[in-house]
C-alpha cells in the first residue's frame, strides 16, 4: 500500500526486528513500531496495534520466526519443545482469526524440517517470508475475482476493515473495490463506522482516502436504511474464519448486515482467503467468541482537539457493558466467499473442494 | 422521574420561564436549563438539549404558551397572525416527530377559542399543562399494557432512549420495563448504545442505573448476536411518527434491529402514544428522514478524563459522513404498537379504530 507516497506491508521483518504500522493510531498518526521479542508480538495481537485476519496471520509467522532466531540452541534437538512453548504463546493472542493458528502451523512444521540451528535459522526467515508473499498473492488474485462482481457505478456495502492494513498489503473486502477503480469503474463505498473499536471510520476511510475512491462513513445504524432504499447494490466484508459448513465469523455487526441485505435482496460476498477456512470447524457454532474488555464500548477513543489521543466516556459513571467482538453468520445469508482460487458457494461440498 | 432522590419532569413551566433538563449533558452531569423566547425553544428542540418525541412536543406546547404570555397584544385579533408565526418556527425545528406538530396544533386549536387576551394568556398556561399531564398519563398507561407482555425473567433489548427523559416523565418504552421491575419481575435490558448520539448508553442506561434494574450497554452492531444466541427475548422501542398503515418512523437503527428480530421470530414491539400516530400520513416512505450534520459520525461527544466535556474524532481528517437520524420500519416487522388504549396490530384497520 501507498502511504504519503511510500510503498508499505503492515508487517515486515529485517534483521531479526519485527517492523509493523501501528493500527491503533490509525489514521491520526503513521508510526511503525518495532518488536523485538515473542512477548511484544503476543502484545501487539492482543492489544490490536496489529489486526485484521492476514495481517494477524503474517504477524505471528513472524513471530515465531524471531523467536527461533534471537534463541540460542544448545543442540536441534531443542528446537521441538521450544517451538511448543512459542507457538502456544502466540495462539493465546486472540482466540478468533483462524490465520493466527494457520500461520502458527505453517511456521512450526517447516521449521521441524530443519536438521541443524543454521538451517532452522536460514528457514526462519525464509518460510515467514514465504508466508507473507503468499498472503499478499492471495489477497490479488481475491481482488480479480471480486472485481467482476462490481459494475459501474457499484455502491458497496463494507464492515470494519478488510482492507491493506488487515492483510499484509492489498487487503480482501477492499481488493475488488481498489481494483474496479484501477480500472476506471465509478464505484462508491458506504463505510460502517463499526463500534468500539471504529475499525471503519478510522481505518477503511482513511485506506479509501489515500486512494482516492470515493465513500461516505455511516453509523453502524444507519446501512439498513440505505439498504432499504435502494441505496446499496452490495455488500462485501473479510472473516476471520470460515467454517467447514460455509458459516462466516467475522467482526461484531457483520451478522445483522447480512440478514437486512439478504431481507433486501442484495448480495452479500465474504472475501476469504483459503487460511481462513477453516475444515477442522464444523460449523460457526463451534467456534469460540472472544469478549473484550467492557471498556471499549463505555468509551469511544480517537483523536482529541488539541491533537492528543485520548478517550470520551458515552455511558454513566460505573456503567457495565458486554463486548462480543465477532459474530456468526450462517452461510445461509451469504452469496459467495470470493478466494484466491475463485468465487465459491458457501457450501461444505465447494469448501471441500477448494480446500483440496 | 426521580434523580437523585428527587423527583422532575424533562420540561417544565413556571412563571413564564420554561425549565429543561439539558439532555446532551447527561449522564455526566445534571443541569437545568431556562428558556426564555421562542428562539431559545427552537434551539432546545433543534441541538436536542431536549429530545424524545413526547418530550419536544411537551417543549412545544411549553414554547407556544410562553410565547404567548409573553408577547403584548394590542388587541386578540392579533392572536392569529402572531401564533402562525410562533407555530412555524417550532414546527421548523425538527422535521420527523409527529409529537412536535401533534403539540403545536392542539395550542393553536386551544388559543383560537380564546375571547380576550387575557383569556389567551391563562388558557396558555393551562393547556400546556394540560398536555404534559395527558402525556405522562399516556406513558403510566403504556407501561401497564406493555407489563403483560413481560414475562417474569425477561431479556429485553431498547434502542435509542424512549424513557423518562424522552417523554415528559415515565418514558414509553422504558415503562413496561419499570412497572415488570416495580411488581417484582426480574427484567434484564440489553441497551443499545444508539450511535451517533448515544442516547441508549448515555441516557437508558443513565436511567436504568437510577431505578436500579439490571441492563448492559452493548454496541449497536451486537444486538444481532445476542438475537442468534437467544439471549433476547423481546424487542421493545419507542417511535417519533407512525404512519396509516403502520410503519414506524423511529431512531436510526430500528429497522436493522426489526428485520433481525424478525428472522429470530423475537417479538418487535413499539411503544406508541397516540400523539405519534399520525393517519394523514399514508406510509412510513411519505415521511421526510433528518439528516443531520456529518460532524456527529465523525467525532464521538462525552466526558473527557480531565472531567470536561470533549469530542474525539474516530474518522481521517477531513473524513465524510452521512448521518440520517431516523429510518422507517416497515409494519411487517411490527409484533404490536402499545399505546394507551391497549396493544394493538400495525394495520390500517386497527389504527383507524384506535384513533377514532
Amino acid at each position: 500500500m501507498k502511504i504519503s507516497g511510500k510503498q508499505y506491508r503492515s508487517v515486515w521483518m529485517e534483521d531479526g526486528i519485527i517492523f509493523m504500522i501501528d493500527q491503533i493510531l490509525i489514521p491520526h498518526e503513521f508510526k511503525i513500531i518495532e518488536l523485538h521479542d515473542v512477548n511484544e508480538v503476543y502484545r501487539s495481537i492482543k492489544n490490536m496495534n496489529t489486526r485484521g485476519a492476514p495481517s494477524i496471520g503474517a504477524t505471528a509467522a513472524y513471530g515465531v520466526a524471531q523467536a527461533v532466531i534471537k534463541h540460542n540452541f544448545a543442540t536441534i534437538h531443542n528446537l521441538g519443545a521450544y517451538l511448543d512453548l512459542v507457538c502456544a504463546k502466540i495462539e493465546s493472542s486472540r482466540p478468533t482469526a483462524r490465520d493466527l493458528f494457520h500461520a502458527v502451523d505453517y511456521m512450526d512444521k517447516g521449521l521441524r524440517l530443519a536438521k541443524s540451528v543454521e538451517e532452522a535459522k536460514k528457514l526462519a526467515v525464509k518460510l515467514s517470508n514465504n508466508y507473507a508473499d503468499i498472503s499478499v498473492d492471495a489477497c490479488k488474485k481475491i481482488g480479480e475475482f471480486g472485481n467482476k462482481i462490481l459494475i459501474d457505478g457499484a455502491k458497496v456495502l463494507t464492515h470494519c476493515n478488510a482492507g491493506a492494513l488487515a492483510t499484509v498489503d492489498f487487503g480482501t473486502a477492499l481488493a475488488p473495490v481498489r481494483i474496479a477503480h484501477e480500472k476506471g469503474k465509478d464505484i462508491f463505498v458506504f463505510v460502517d463506522e463499526t463500534r468500539p473499536r471504529s475499525q471503519g471510520s478510522r481505518i477503511t476511510a482513511f485506506e479509501l482516502k489515500e486512494e482516492g475512491i470515493p465513500y461516505s462513513i455511516i453509523a453502524d445504524n444507519a446501512a439498513g436504511h440505505f439498504m432499504l432504499n435502494g441505496e446499496i447494490n452490495v455488500v462485501i466484508v473479510g472473516t476471520d474464519r470460515v467454517a467447514r459448513n460455509g458459516d462466516v465469523v467475522n467482526k461484531i455487526g457483520t451478522y445483522e448486515k447480512a440478514v437486512v441485505a439478504y431481507e433486501n435482496n442484495i448480495p452479500f460476498y465474504v472475501t476469504a482467503p483459503l487460511s481462513t477456512i477453516d475444515i477442522d470447524t464444523r460449523t460457526g457454532q463451534d467456534i469460540k467468541i472472544e469478549e473484550r474488555d467492557q471498556e471499549e464500548v463505555l468509551y469511544s477513543y480517537g483523536l482529541l482537539d488539541n491533537g492528543n489521543f485520548g478517550r470520551v466516556r458515552v455511558s454513566p459513571e460505573g456503567g457495565i457493558a458486554r463486548n462480543p467482538a465477532f459474530d456468526v453468520t450462517p452461510a445461509k445469508y451469504i452469496t459467495g466467499l470470493i478466494t484466491e482460487k475463485g468465487i465459491i458457494k458457501p457450501t461444505e461440498k465447494e469448501i471441500l473442494r477448494i480446500k483440496s
